[in-house]
């Protein structure tokens, strides 16, 4: 490996108005403090989560025992990435939130073993169980975290402890574990460390992190399996007692791995590290390994809502196209994962295809794990829900029809704040002189041009509308090419500079290029049709069979009770039917809802509490129900929110699929 | 209560033919044999039973320590229900089957102790737990099985021993149990003991058994909660830690009880118990209780097949209408336990819907559990299977789509062996001198007329066949009502005496009554029409919406793959389908298959395992598919099989609803 390291892209992007912009105030305003308050056990009813006391105890400012997951570490790692995130562009603004992050890293700080090691779990808790059950203790998991915090830390403020603290952990690794005699060839079991340490090397072009890195991608799933040997040695004790290698995606060497198993969240980790050294590396069989287990969850395993890991047990991959909306798993977590797995992939190949995955978890199974007040959390994301259900019948006891405050595991709600707050690194990239915009929002993105620096300010209603408009700022005259993603779901696109329309269509890789000496007088015009789309599923989806989606624009929709009434599996949406856009200002933070007439089915007693009557099954005798009985269908004027914004009002049924 | 107990009907009805004869054969010379040899730990490869290894242990005739669930006893105790059911119509032909009866019958007397306490866990593993979790502990639950074994075994042999050793057991618990000081108010987690103590004062014409059980039923559920008190006592150790009171019935008094709650097999027994006592005691409060709980089970939690309790969690009720045919749980014990609920029902009110839903259960969601070589066994029995999504989601891990040789809870393969061998009592009920014929099938019934016997021969080829032909046997000259059972599926019947025709129709309750002084000569010839029906569900019965099932007579059919290749979800039957019976002697045993035309839809590559090709989500562009593209439906010529033979030839997928 011969060739530098990249480095992080010298581009950077803030937003500042219009979608994202609300959700990057709310996670700085509420979601931030929240949590903090959260994981001080400070919010009253929500069960508590011990991170930071479990840092105090193990930094020796407090006496106590350790409590919570064997992971708890990572919950303030997280919210910690996050904070870093805010202060990047919040310079000095914020001391409140700067005090709580000094704070925290001065308990990490402390809470470091001299030999560089942090984990309060095993420091307070279990000293002598160190490293030996690297299959379900996630130190290396929650120390990837820590990384990732420390790398976000010093990019947002400069803190130059943190990133002491996690270049000495992440030196701890290395003189730990490797290929050569006598480190140890283990690695995690829950992936995570591999991708931190390629941050943490871009950061400071130290090899040696990416190295680690690559070691611990190239071991894994090696016969004989580390995670075998490891548990049948003496001593050892299970903590969660999960042996399936797949689980772990180390049932394999990773380039062997044909589809995408186990842990839905683990194996995104895995596929991101893999594409980042694929990046690294320029390794095509690594790449190609990439590839294809990018296709397999995008087209056999994803909801339409970007969620993945269809299995409530073990968190999981289901079957090919076994993708059920009611008992759904979809976490949260696991739709950020597929957002980074696939922002990895649109930066390796330049392909707009990947962007189209990344927006459409972006918008719909990610934030739907986010209340619109920031203060409570989906960890599940069904497609449909029906209350009474959930409550009666234990199989879906995993699926929610209220976001909770918090969880006893509480993986997901920094997980969206350290997301919501890093979009910028996500919206852009440049390969060489082309500028790639992958997703769009109001802002400004840096970024250097043969040695000078360029802003370009993009303007935009997006997702809501369809008219987005870049303009050089300030001292303009270089000459670069603007690749615009154009959406899948968009259905002819105009483009136009300073008026005039541009001719022409979006490459193969789904990208509209438009190379120009840019004047800072220019305005480039794109327009992307916000058509309301009726979305189908592959046949083999059983469950979404005969039924049909509504998108519009990135925008996945949904029915819910509160707009519509109970007994949604009722509803059906014929194929003519007229859809029409809305806007609505006053409704779940201002959206665009979709009106459609459809047809109430009848048959039998309205409500499920009625009176029994009729028969549970009837026979058909041939005959159409006559006009004006009860048992003749009835219009229904139908009103689709976007499926983010559910679960916002009174609970009650939800549903994504409409019989058609 | 001043009435006389009314005593087992003194009606006998044998059956010698046909379809039950089949399975009344298949249970005395395999599965019987089978289940003693399970039993007794000699399948190989089959989870161990120690069933008659307890007993032995417990009678002090082996060294061993105790193992399997705490209720195994009650193993032993139905199949020996069913020995006693077999030997009844078998008499001294079957010897090896006598002789592991009596040596069962040894080891339970020798396992018996002085105070008459019979069970095996809390004799050999845990003697001072004796009675502390009537909650969990099931000792009344296996007593109550003993009983039911007892007298059975008493009435098809003559054999007192046991009926001595299921008295002083039986007079254990009214010496332990009851209202009176110093009695303990106590009754059992799991129902089975209230309706056994009834068979057991019918038997033997003692009202402290029936008292004894009308006490059970009736402290059932008062407050203060007897499981609650018992519970929080120093020293109780829990067993599964289920602290629901739902689900045990036991969160009000019985006569409170609005709907069908909790565990579904626990809450039939209750249900049986209290139709039994509401016909002993003619307790007008008691019977609207079971009416108003029957019509909540069959109206809105009931599949098509007659299976019950859909949630796998706790293997209990879900909300109404909530009946999800993949993820069913329906268990065999359940399905059972409805038929015997019914059937209780049918005699209590003399009304034929109780019976067609007795039918139902039986033909489809009872003996699907039966493998057809008598030697596997299901214990969950779901209306849809998808192998591949069964192996990889774990929300269906109770999922089986092969039947097993045993369970480690193998409930249900003695409780079919005990089912199908006591049809005979089901068949028939008589009230005054009106015969009811319940359900069809081939054989005599012998019944008491004004001090004389009289025997019917009932011949017919039911369920492949409507025509079913009555003649008295033998002296006649008897007049009597002869009460036919009008099937809720039947369209028009006809009816002749001696070939010519009667005039009329079914009455309100189901019953078309015949009376007349019969002649040996007579001949009374019932014609019910076997139409293939469409069977749609409550349209709040989200799974079945827009579907449809196909049913012939009692028989529910289903697709399997092994006739109609593989996703089977995409397969569409229309409304106007031609559909037609077809006699397939060649086939599963011989059944009646049914043919129809159907469609399948085409869309995506075929075959789960294609390589990825299209988008797993597509736009609706509002075109139709040219002819001759390969998105164009291709008619499907579609064989459905009985439900009941289901997963007796290659393993695939199964579907008993489909599109239509």
């Amino acid at each position: 490996m011969s060739r530098e390291i990249a480095g992080f892209p010298q581009l950077t992007a803030t937003i500042d108005g219009g979608f994202w912009h609300r959700y990057q105030v709310l996670v700085r305003d509420e979601v931030i403090p929240y949590q903090w308050k959260a994981m001080n056990d400070e919010i009253p009813g929500a069960p508590k989560s011990h991170s930071v006391e479990n840092f105090r105890i193990a930094a020796g400012v407090r006496k106590g025992t350790y409590d919570g997951m064997v992971f708890q570490d990572s919950d303030l790692a997280k919210w910690l990435e996050a904070a870093g995130n805010v202060l990047a562009v919040d310079h000095g603004g914020n001391r409140e939130l700067r005090a709580w992050a000094e704070e925290a890293v001065d308990l990490i700080a402390r809470a470091q073993q001299p030999d560089g090691y942090v984990n309060t779990y095993f420091t307070v808790k279990d000293p002598s169980g160190r490293w030996k059950n690297l299959r379900e203790a996630h130190e290396m998991y929650c120390a990837g975290h820590l990384i990732e915090a420390g790398v976000s830390l010093f990019r947002g403020t400069r803190n130059r402890k943190i990133l002491d603290v996690v270049r000495r952990l992440a030196d701890h690794l290395d003189s730990r574990f490797g290929k050569e005699k006598p480190k140890v060839r283990g690695y995690c079991g829950h992936e995570e460390v591999e991708l931190a340490l390629v941050k943490l090397a871009r950061l400071t072009s130290e090899r040696k992190y990416l190295n680690l890195a690559a070691y611990f991608v190239e071991e894994r799933g090696r016969s004989p399996s580390y995670f075998e040997t490891e548990s049948s040695a003496p001593g050892f004790t299970p903590i969660f007692g999960i042996k399936s290698l797949d689980y772990y995606q180390a049932h394999a060497p990773v380039r062997e791995q044909q589809h995408a198993v186990g842990h839905a969240v683990r194996a995104m980790y895995l596929y991101t590290a893999m594409a980042d050294l694929a990046m690294e590396t320029g390794d095509a069989s690594l790449a190609q390994t990439c590839d294809r287990l990018w296709e397999d969850v995008a087209r056999r395993k994803m909801y339409v809502t970007g969620g993945i890991g269809s299995s409530a047990h073990l968190e999981s991959f289901g079957a090919d196209f076994d993708l059920p909306n009611d008992i759904a798993y979809a976490e949260t977590c696991a739709a950020i994962g597929l957002f980074l797995f696939s922002s990895r992939m649109t930066r390796l190949h330049d392909d707009a295809k990947y962007a189209d995955v990344m927006e459409r978890a972006l918008y719909n199974g990610i934030i739907s794990g986010l209340a619109l007040d920031g203060k409570s959390y989906f960890y599940v994301n069904p497609l449909e829900v029906v209350p009474a259900v959930c409550d009666a019948n234990g199989s879906y006891r995993h699926v929610k029809y209220r976001r909770q405050p918090w969880y006893g595991c509480a993986c997901c709600p920094p997980n969206i704040a350290r997301t919501l707050s890093s979009l910028g690194e996500h919206a852009y990239h440049l390969r060489g002189d082309t500028l790639y915009a992958d997703l769009y929002h109001e802002g400004v993105v840096t970024f250097p041009v043969a040695g000078r620096e360029v802003s370009l300010r993009q303007t935009t209603r997006y997702p809501w509308d369809g008219q987005v408009r870049f303009q050089p700022l300030g001292d303009a005259g270089a000459e670069f090419t603007l690749a615009l993603r154009i959406p899948s779901w968009s259905r002819g696109h105009r483009l136009s500079v300073n008026g005039s329309p541009l001719q022409g269509e979006a490459a193969a890789d789904g990208y509209r290029r438009v190379r120009r000496r840019w004047s800072s007088s220019d305005a480039l015009e794109l327009s992307l049709p916000l058509d309301i789309e009726r979305v189908h599923a592959d046949p083999r989806v059983r469950a979404d069979y005969g039924k049909v989606a509504i998108q519009r624009g990135p925008i996945v929709y949904c029915l819910e009770e509160a707009d519509n009434g109970a007994e949604l599996s009722r509803l059906q949406l014929p194929a003519n039917a007229a859809l029409e856009a809305a806007e609505r200002t006053d409704l779940l933070g201002g959206v665009v809802v979709i009106h459609g007439m459809g047809v109430r089915e009848a048959g039998g007693p309205a409500g499920a509490n009625a009176a029994p009557a009729g028969e549970l099954y009837s026979r058909d005798d041939g005959r159409r129900p006559a006009e004006g009985s009860s048992n003749v269908p009835t219009a229904k004027d139908l009103l689709f929110i976007p499926y983010y914004a559910w679960a916002n009002r009174t609970p009650g049924e939800m549903a994504v699929w409409i019989r058609e």
